[in-house]
């Protein structure tokens, strides 16, 4: 996508490489919007690329705007701290979110209780302290991940499916009728959980017929298909926020709850 | 306030009763809008107030928006779900915000980084599951407490220090010139934390001088002021985000770290 560098502003997403993590969230909507964006720690650093360039605007000691921690986006002079605000700035932009004033709030609102899931889910791996192993922590993250598979995702996964069930546009999306970033952020949870939960979630497609058919529809949105068919899509693995460690994960638990 | 109310469309806060929680950081934006408001859960039930009538949004099967839990904001027809989402809607309508693009999107990435230090806060006393008490997860609150008040209350603090060291507008406010719902949280942040582990942070001040005098400067702003000495205002306490259990408070642990 050089060519356009020299065009105007591209965007440039600042997240870690080797891992799909918050970024992605950011990714699949820069994907689907269809806008050349530099990832810039996958970048070699004769490309000013690299992790080194990948932090630099935190360690920027003039700069008015701080990113506390990746992902953030920028483009030009523009700094979007946090996930959810970059999308929150992409939906309006390239038509990834309503335009109407209601349904921009909404979409944004369930972004939030996105990112607040993505959150649980980090912590059933460290549910005591980042600055320790997942070895360190084993118990606790054993305790944490059966509350969790128990309680927490079925909460989740029925409100989400309820959002498609009582959208007044139909059940083909989260918010209104056409695709937003909210979907292309259900398609990476529910991925993710697959991936980390594969016996905790068995019958998922049953439990939540809805959000089953999201995850195709989303999957096969063009230029997502294009995506998830290239090698810029990461692979989901031990070093990101939806992990697979086999002993945290219990057959049934998750999907055989009431509703 | 009730003789507002049938001039036009008031705001509806839905919380729980009887906690600052998440709730508090709307609370203090809407007294420093100097917005009349309904507290839902804290009006009696013969004025369609109490705990069922905050909860109803959420049952509500033929609703189009759909709060996952409290505190959402209502206004006429419009739903506000999520903490950050109702403060960026306060903050574009009663100019608690900046109206520029940068320090719009600027100011809601520092909430949404407020919000996730609220996070790990309230997972200090619950690790493992909401569902259990803090009786039933002392160790683990243990662990995490010592490991937030020795890596994490020292990154965050230190972070919003120096955004405010960086602020090209002077260190008085986060975003800009003037006071946004940003410093509102930060006050709200500053004081819970010292309310929760007054020993963790002894010497608060001279670690932090610029955070502390927003503490203050905020306290000062007439409204605030006025809405801090009146029974609006809910104490912290063992219900909320903020606990102060003695056990879990650790002398100096988070005011001795290099910067």
């Amino acid at each position: 996508m050089s060519d356009t560098r020299s065009k105007r502003p591209h965007y440039e997403l600042h997240y870690w490489d080797g891992l799909p993590g918050r970024g992605e969230f950011i990714r699949l909507a820069l994907e689907e919007a269809g806008e050349p964006y530099v990832d810039v720690a996958r970048e070699s650093t004769a490309e000013h690329g690299g992790v080194r360039a990948m932090l630099a605007p935190m360690k920027d000691r003039q700069a008015a705007v701080i990113p506390f921690a990746p992902p953030f986006l920028k483009i030009g002079d523009l700094t979007l701290c946090q996930t959810a605000n970059a999308l929150l700035y992409l939906g309006e932009k390239h038509g990834l979110a309503p335009s109407d004033e209601q349904g921009k709030y909404w979409a944004h609102g369930l972004q939030l209780t996105i990112a607040d899931y993505v959150s649980e889910v980090h912590d059933t791996h460290h549910p005591l302290s980042n600055a320790l192993y997942f070895e360190d922590q084993k118990p606790a993250a054993k305790a944490r991940t059966k509350a969790f598979l128990e309680h927490r995702v079925p909460k989740f996964m029925n409100y989400f499916e309820r959002v498609l069930a009582q959208n007044p546009a139909g059940d083909a999306w989260m918010v209104g009728a056409s695709r937003s970033y909210v979907d292309l952020s259900i398609f990476q949870i529910v991925e993710g959980t697959q991936y980390a939960f594969p016996l905790a979630v068995e019958g998922f497609d049953r439990a939540w017929p809805r959000l089953a058919a999201l995850r195709e529809r989303v999957r096969a949105l063009a230029r997502i298909a294009a995506y998830l068919e290239s090698p810029r899509r990461l692979a989901f693995n031990e070093s990101g926020i939806f992990r697979h460690y086999p002993e945290l994960d219990h057959r049934g638990l998750a999907t055989s709850q009431p509703g």
